[in-house]
C-alpha cells in the first residue's frame, strides 16, 4: 500500500508516519518500478505498537528508538533484553530534573533488594527510582526505613510471578522483547489507573464507615 | 533566611527557586525592612514538595500548579480533593498524542468498574486511560475482553483498602491533599520500579526451572 493508505489504515496523519520514518522508528517502504514506495502489514503493525509506547506509554523517540532497535536485533542476550524492557517504562531523566539518591538511600535499597531474595541487574534504573523515592521521603520528613516498601513488593513479587508465568516459555528474542515492553508498560499504565480508582472508591467507602460511627 | 539560603538547604540553584516563584509553585518571601525578601521552614517544605513531584513523579509544572493551589485551598471537598489527586498521577497529556479510546472499549471500561463494584467519578481520569489500554491492546492483534484487567483490579483493590487504611481518620483537606498526592505519586512509582525488579528476577528463576527440566 501506499504512504497515504498506510496512515489512513492506522488513523495518523502522514507528517506523523514521515517523521517516524526519518527518526528510525519504522523502516521506509520498499520501492516499486513506478519510483513509489510500498509499505505492508509489518509497517502497520510496527505504527500500532509505537502509538501504544507513545499514547500509553508516554515513551519519548529516543527511548521508543531502543525499543524497535531491540525488536529487529535478535541476537541480544536476556541480560540486554531486560535493559531495553527496563528503560522502557523507566522515569524519563530529562524530567526527572532535581530528583537525587542519597548515597545511604541508595545501600538501604541495595540491602532491601538482597533481603527480598531477588537476583536484578546491579545497574537496573529502577533500583535508582527506589533511591530516588526514598531520599524524597526521608526529605519530606520522616526517618523512613525500606520496611515501607515491603507491602508493595510483595505485592509486586505477586504479580511479576504471575505475569512471567503467562509468557510463553520460549520465544524468539524480538518477539518476546515487543511482548514484555508492551506487557510491562500497558499493564503497568493499567495498574496505575487502576490503584487511583480504587483509592477512590475505598475513600469514600472509609469516610462512609467513619460518619456512621 | 535569604533566597540564597533557601536554595541552598534544599539543594536548588536560585535560578530554579526564583522561576518557581515566578510560576506561583511557591509564594514570595516577607519582605523585610532593608528590603530584602525572608524566606521560612515553609518554603523549605514546599520545595522538598516540588523537587518530590518534579523528580519522583516527574509532573510538569502546570500539573504541580494544580496541586499547590489545592494545598492552598482548605475549602475543597472530598470531589475535588480527588480530581487533584488523580490528575497528578495522571498520564501526561501532552505525551498522550495518538492514544485514542474507541467507544466500545469505553463502554466495556464503564461495565467492568460497574461490574467491580466501584463508586468512583464519571469523569475520572483513569477510565480513559484503561479505555486508551484496552484500546491499544486490540489494535496490537488480540481481541481482548477486559477480564485481562481483573488480576491488576484485584491487586489495585487490595493495595488500596490497605493505603486508605493507614491514612488518618481526618485532617484538614489541605494536609489531605498532600499526603494523598505524595503517596499517590510516590509509593505509585516505587510499586513500578519494583515490579520491573520482580519481572527480572522472576523470569530467570523461570529459565533456570526451564533449563534444568
Amino acid at each position: 500500500m501506499r504512504i497515504s493508505e498506510l496512515a489512513r489504515s492506522v488513523g495518523l496523519p502522514i507528517a506523523t508516519v514521515k517523521y517516524y520514518i526519518r527518526e528510525g522508528l519504522l523502516p521506509g517502504g520498499a520501492h516499486t518500478a513506478r519510483n513509489q514506495a510500498d509499505y505492508g502489514d509489518d509497517h502497520v503493525r510496527r505504527l500500532r505498537l509505537i502509538r501504544t509506547l507513545r499514547g500509553v506509554g508516554g515513551l519519548d523517540i529516543q527511548r521508543i528508538r531502543g525499543v524497535v532497535a531491540a525488536i529487529e536485533d535478535d541476537g541480544l542476550s536476556r541480560h540486554e533484553i531486560f535493559g531495553v524492557v527496563e528503560r522502557a517504562r523507566a522515569q524519563d531523566e530529562a524530567s526527572g530534573s532535581g530528583a537525587r539518591v542519597d548515597p545511604r538511600a541508595k545501600e538501604d535499597i541495595d540491602r532491601f533488594i538482597e533481603r527480598l531474595g531477588w537476583k536484578v541487574r546491579a545497574e537496573a534504573a529502577a533500583r535508582d527510582e527506589l533511591g530516588q523515592a526514598l531520599t524524597a521521603l526521608r526529605q519530606l520528613g520522616r526517618e523512613y526505613g525500606t520496611d515501607v516498601f515491603l507491602p508493595y513488593a510483595e505485592a509486586a513479587d505477586r504479580m511479576a510471578a504471575w505475569e512471567i508465568g503467562q509468557l510463553p516459555a520460549s520465544e524468539p528474542p524480538s518477539v518476546a522483547v515487543e511482548r514484555m515492553v508492551v506487557g510491562t508498560v500497558v499493564f503497568g499504565a493499567v495498574f496505575d489507573a487502576l490503584r487511583r480508582l480504587a483509592h477512590e472508591h475505598h475513600s469514600a467507602a472509609s469516610q462512609a464507615r467513619h460518619a456512621s460511627d
